[in-house]
C-alpha cells in the first residue's frame, strides 16, 4: 500500500453549538464535543485507510475553554501516525469570535481508530508520511503515546518503553 | 466597510449520514440535507458579515443523487454576492466513495441570509469581491436570481428585471 | 389510474417549536422548518401516489416571519400537480397566537417528489384534478414552475418555455 | 368565559415514524408515541384555554397495534371535558396503509392538562360544549374517569364516586 | 421457569434534564418523562423475562411535580407482578436538590409489557416472588389493576372483577 | 466541609442503545458512549460537591468491546479522589446478555470535573474518604494520573512527579 500524507486525511467539521447540546451554564457539554470529535476523527481515519473504522481509544483530552451556545466550532482532524491496523488521529478544535473574526484554539485531542472489514475484523492500513514540522513532531510523539497506552493497559513493561522512559530519567 | 472575498467566508462541514437522518430507502432525507446546508450557509454569511444572520430564502434546490446511510458528506458554503443587508450563499455538496476516495458532486443550493443586530433589525454588510472565474460567474448570476425572486414575490415587474429578461428574449 | 383530488392528499402536521430547534434569537431555524415541510410534503405525495416518495427538488422558499420558541406551527401540504412520475406539493405554514387564537400565514413552499418502487426506480403516478379556485391556480402555475426548473437545469431552452416566457414578453 | 366546542381545539399531527424512534423489532417505541401524544394533547388544551398548559396526568393507554418504521401516523387530539382549571383531552391515533390508502385505529389515549399563567399558577378555563354523539359520550365518561383518578389518588372515597360506583353495583 | 424477585429486575436510570426536553416553562415535558420511563420499564421487564419486551399499556400516571431544566432525575423500575406472558412494572421517579443532596418523589407510574420472541409472538415469563412489604403490597394491587384494565377494555364484566369490586361495595 | 465516601456519589445510568446512536456496523458510536459517560460522571461529581460541575478532562479511554444496537448498557460513576476544586470520577461500563442475564465489563473511563459557582468560578469541594479496597487503589492511582496530566500539559517537570516516576525507574 502506498504511503499517504496527513493532508490527504484532513477533515474539517464546522458547525454551530445548538441549544440541545448545552449544559446549565449554556456552554457546550464536554460529552457533546467528544462525540463530534469522534465523528470527525473517524472520517479522517476512513479517508486514510479507505476502510470502515471503529474507535479504539481516546487519549487524554483537556477542556481548557468553555464554548458558549451559538458559537461556531471547527474541528480539524488529521491522521498523525499509522500502525499496522490502527491509526492515531490528532484533532485541533477552534472557536471563532463573531465580531473580530479571530479564532482561538479551544482544545486538542487524540483518538485511535482501527480499520476493519465488513465483518469487523482488523485489516492493514497504509503507512503515513508526515510532511510539516508539526506533523513530524506529532508523528514522533505518537510512538511514546502508544507505549504509554500499552503500559497503562499492562501490555508492556515500563522498562521496555524506551521512548517514554527517556522522559523521566 | 472593507470588501471581503468569497474565500474569507468559506465554510466546510464534513460529517457522516447517521441512522436517525435516513428515509425508508436508507438514504439521507432531503429535509435533513436542507437543514445541514442551512447551518453551513448561516456560518458563511456570519463570517462575511460578522453579524447574527437569519435565513431569508432558499433558492431552487435539486436533489440529483441519493446519499446512502454511512456516507461522508461535505457541505461547502461561500458567500456569492452581498447586497445591502442580505447575502447570497452558494453551496456545493459532495459525497465521497470510501474505497476509491473519489468525491462526486451531489447537490448545489443557494440560500439568502439577512444580517441582523441583537434586536433582529437588518444591518448593512460589507461588499463582496469575487476572485476566481467560478466566483465571478456566480456573482453575476446572483443578480438575475435576485430579480427572479423579486418578480416571484410580486415586488418587481417582469419587464424591469433586465438581466433576467435577457434570458428569454 | 383514477385521478385524485388535492384534498385526498391533504396532510396536516401541527407541532410545537422545541428548544432544540431554535437559533440564537430563539426563533425556529430555517433549516428545521425545511425539514418539517419535507416530511409533510413527502406524506402528501405518498398519499397521492401510494408509493415510496423521494424529494426531487425544493422550489424557492421565502422566510417572511420569524417563528419563536414555543409557537404552535401548522404545516399543510397538498399535491398541486401530478406529472408522469413526479408530483409538485404546495405547502402553507401557519403560526397561531395563543391568546387570540388567530392564525397567520408564516410561509409558503413548493417541493417536488418522485414516486419510486422498492428498488428506487421512478413509477407512474395518478393524475390530479384540482377543484377549488386556489387549487386550479396553483395547478396552472405548476407548469410554469416546471419549465423554469428545466430552464435552470439547462434541460429546456428558455425560448421553448412558452408559459414561462409569456410572463416576460 | 364563552363555552367552546371540541372541534375548536382539534389538533392533527401527521408524521412519519423515523429510524431514531424504533425498538429492536423496528416498531415505534411506546415511549415515543406517548411523547408525541403529549405534544398534540398540550396543543389541543392550549387551543381551548389560550393559556400555557402542563401535563397533569395520563390515563390508561393500551398499545394494541405495533407501528412499523416508515409508517405514517396521525394523532388527533380534542378536548373532551373542561373542569375548573383542568381539561381532559381525548386522543385517537391512526396509521395508514400506503398501498390501499386505508387507515386503522392504532390507539386511544386520554391526557389531562392544567392551564397555568406565566408563573405556573392554575387559572380558570372556558367550559366545553360537546356536539356530536361521540363527543357527548366522551364528555360523560370524563366525569367517571375524574372520579376514578381521585379515588386512586386517595382524594375521594370510593363510596362517594357515584357515577363510577354505578358501574360495579 | 424459576421464580425471580423484584430486586433481580431493578433498573436505575439517572440522567440530567437536557434543554431539548423542556417546555416553555423550562420544565421537563410530560411526554419526555413518559418516554424515559418506557425505556427503563422495558429494561426491567427484559431483565425479568430475558426476552424482547414490548409496551402493552401504561396505567394512570399523575405528574405531581414539575421537574426543572438541569435537574438530576432518577427513574427506578421493578417488575411488580408477572402474569402468563405479561409483566407489570412499577416505577418510582425521584429528583434531587443539588445543594441539600436530598431527594423527593416526583412521580409513580405503572407500565405493562409483553415478552415476545424474535417474530413478535408472546412467550411465557417466569413467575415473580415479591419480598419486601412494599413489593407484596404492589403485587396484590397489580391484580386489581389488571381487572380494572380488562373492565375498561370491555374484556371482563365489572361484576366478575371481585378484587376490584370489593373497593366499591 | 465533611468528607464524603465514593458510595455517596454513586451514579447508575442504565439505558438502551438506540438506533440513532449506532455506526455502520450497528454498534454504539464511541462518541455517544463518551457523551453518556460525561453526563453520568458530571452527576457523580455534582453529588459529591453539591455544585455545578464542568468537565475538565477525560483520561485515556479504551474501547475494548463493541456494544450492539439494542444492548442494555449500564454506566456506573463514582468520585475516586477529590482535590481542591476538582474531582476525579471513575466509570465502569457494563453490557448484559439478554438471554443469560450475565453482565460483562465493556469499558472503564476516568473523567475530571471542576466544581464552579453560578458565575463559572472554581469553588472548593469536600475531601473524599475511600472505603473498599478497590476505592483505595483507585484513590492512590488518581494522584499518579494527576501528575501525568500535569507533566503532559507541561505544568510539572517529569522529575518532580515522584509517584509517577517510581513506575519507570
Amino acid at each position: 500500500m502506498d504511503a499517504r500524507t496527513p493532508t490527504q486525511s484532513l477533515t474539517v467539521m464546522t458547525d454551530l453549538v445548538l441549544p440541545s447540546e448545552t449544559n446549565p451554564l449554556n456552554n457546550l457539554f464536554g460529552g457533546e464535543l467528544l462525540a463530534r470529535m469522534d465523528r470527525a476523527a473517524s472520517i479522517a481515519a476512513r479517508r486514510h485507510s479507505r476502510r470502515i473504522t471503529v474507535t479504539a481509544s481516546v487519549n487524554h483530552v483537556a477542556f481548557n475553554r468553555s464554548i458558549p451556545l451559538g458559537s461556531v466550532v471547527t474541528v480539524e482532524a488529521k491522521v498523525s501516525r499509522a500502525f499496522k491496523t490502527s491509526m492515531e488521529v490528532y484533532l485541533d478544535v477552534w472557536i471563532e469570535d463573531r465580531e473580530s473574526g479571530l479564532r482561538d484554539k479551544a482544545n486538542e485531542a487524540i483518538y485511535t481508530f482501527v480499520a476493519v472489514d465488513e465483518t469487523g475484523r482488523p485489516t492493514d492500513v497504509p503507512p503515513l508520511t508526515p510532511e510539516s514540522t508539526l506533523e513530524i513532531e506529532r508523528f514522533n510523539a505518537a510512538l511514546r503515546r502508544k507505549q504509554l497506552s500499552l503500559v497503562l493497559a499492562g501490555k508492556m513493561k515500563p522498562k521496555d518503553a524506551s521512548e517514554l522512559k527517556a522522559l523521566f530519567v
